[in-house]
């Protein structure tokens, strides 16, 4: 089991990462909350598969245990879902004192997260991702959000778990392409912060190399982002460099209705997105370009994904890093390195309109 | 005009209080945001007397303006009404970078400040409170909230303003019922803080009275709710105190459906209960609950609601300040000085009885 700890004023918390850890949460998650009852969130897939070991490892730990399943998939994470958790928490009769454990994938942890973040305005909650999406990427730093018809992570709250327990065991049973997505973010810490992670990725053969390295590519991706936080909390700086792909990446789940591509899939082609509009700024990217797409191939993500300029020019508007006229655009020349840079959204506008 | 700054850790902002605020507006928002654009909120009632003028304000400093005007009264301090904001400010192209400008009540300050809490994880946002109640309690400390069907305020954020100003000219179009809700809040923090504005009030003759002292009443009620929110921001000790008489005022207002009574009116009735169940401890509250309802009187305000044990029962198990079997409640033995005591629900539930 490998340790990370992550350090903000006035907090902080773990992050542990390994096998088995499922098994034996509800005694962690005892040494990080005061709460009665627990009330774990999971979803329509992840429910069959580890709901009732979580459950009996809570209530052996003493904790008297709720739970709610919600239909699995994107499309649930609305402000409806939301309110049906809310409603469900008031009539159960949870407690501000009481604690919401997130058992699942990355719609879980940011649904509940929020719910937790809100309910009683704040909760203690527990992170227990079940993807690699979330265990390197959604569960730690305390992002929480739900979409609205209008776009994604448009309504939420920062707040930070008590505990993350990333069961690396769960992995085995993701299928091939909800792995792969999840390589996606892997790929990008690699673009944004490590060459040597990127070069440890390429010398994989492909998803079938994962599970003997992924205890080691989970903690690595933690530290990365873990460090990140810890110097900018609030996303207010450094903490964009995390973008890296989404903002194009958004437009592409957008324009297809979070149904064809994979939040994965749509960062995968929205990285490549942003380097060939680097290059049409007149940087050479052609070297990173191939680094890039030969690894998104390796782990079968797209390279690109076709878009219309108003599909970008909608996902763009409602972006977060829009901020009048303006919007932060994340840029990697030298891989390992990441840099923000304020854009004009006409220009950015333009420069995809080049590459249409 | 009177000045009070809030200072918490990393930020601090100010309340202005006095007449004629609201007509520069524009100019002092302008100073404390970013923003390019302003999203006024505010309700059927206040739109007709105050939104032309703070619009017209807020576009000579600079802003473009967009209002949303919800129906007045507690039942829009919903999860409708919230998802309502949510879409008007998506649809209208509001960024993170953009600012609320809450105009209204006590209702239109919570929802429009949970809304802009939790819009693109957090905007900044500006009191401009038109009720006594308002101006002296919910524009003050940051507490945002909505209503569930099952009670008050269960859902929200900790979410400070960036400015508040509280113009005392808009007391003057307040109804003597929705005046005299405000003062129960007033007669609270002198029972819980300060004797000498007890005094103060028991020199009034009566609500004809208020136009020439509410400056004054406004500015000590703020910086009471001031210093206890600078020493509490999140409500785990000490602010507690500010809910005097609301654990069971909320029962009253719940159990007539928020439509009966107003939330001062159950309050004062939830202040004099409270001093009916610490005598039914022993103590001796007769004087104090005599000097209660006198001035409670002069207010126009109940000195008792009639309720059941099973609205109280509903009410203390959703309550915010309980915890599995414990609450906490807030007693007055000595007038000025509150105390945070610790109580089994179900002692709470029989001295309730005793006093039915």
């Amino acid at each position: 089991m490998e340790t990370l700890k992550v350090t903000l004023p006035g907090r902080s918390y773990e992050i542990l990462i390994g096998g088995g850890l499922l098994d034996g949460c509800g005694a962690r998650i005892r040494a990080v909350t005061g709460a009665e009852t627990a009330a774990v969130v999971t979803d329509s897939n992840v429910a069959p598969l580890y709901l009732r070991q979580v459950e009996e490892s809570l209530r052996a730990a003493g904790f008297a245990v709720f739970s709610v399943v919600f239909p699995a998939g994107e499309q649930s994470k609305t402000t409806e879902t939301l309110n049906m958790l809310y409603e469900r928490f008031a009539a159960a009769g949870i407690t501000r004192g009481d604690a919401v454990a997130a058992l699942g994938g990355g719609v879980t942890g940011d649904l509940a997260g929020f719910a937790a973040a809100t309910m009683f305005r704040g909760m203690d909650y527990i992170q227990l991702p079940t993807t690699l999406l979330a265990q390197v990427d959604s569960s730690v730093g305390g992002k929480t959000a739900v979409d609205l018809p209008q776009g994604k992570n448009l309504v939420g709250a920062f707040h930070q778990p008590k505990l993350v327990l990333s069961d690396t065991d769960c992995l085995r049973t993701l299928s091939r392409r909800v792995l792969c997505d999840g390589m996606a973010e892997v790929i990008k810490y690699g673009m944004i912060a490590s060459e040597a992670l990127l070069g440890r990725l390429e010398n994989l053969r492909g998803p079938e190399d994962l599970p003997e390295h992924w205890d080691r590519i989970v903690y690595e991706c933690c530290d990365i982002k873990r460090a990140v936080v810890a110097e900018d909390e609030r996303d207010t700086g450094r903490r964009g460099i995390l973008n890296f792909g989404h903002t194009l990446g958004h437009a592409y789940e957008r324009a297809y209705h979070y149904e064809t591509y994979t939040h994965g899939e749509a960062v995968a082609a929205g990285m490549v997105k942003m380097l060939e509009l680097e290059e049409k700024q007149g940087r050479d990217t052609a070297a990173l370009r191939r680094r890039l797409t030969a690894l998104l191939r390796k782990f079968e993500l797209p390279a690109g994904i076709p878009c219309s300029m108003a599909d970008y020019r909608e996902a763009v508007g409602l972006d977060k890093k829009a901020k009048g006229r303006k919007i932060s655009v994340i840029e990697v020349e030298t891989p390992g390195r990441a840099e923000i840079v304020p854009m004009e959204k006409e220009i950015l506008f333009a420069l995809l309109e080049e590459t249409l």
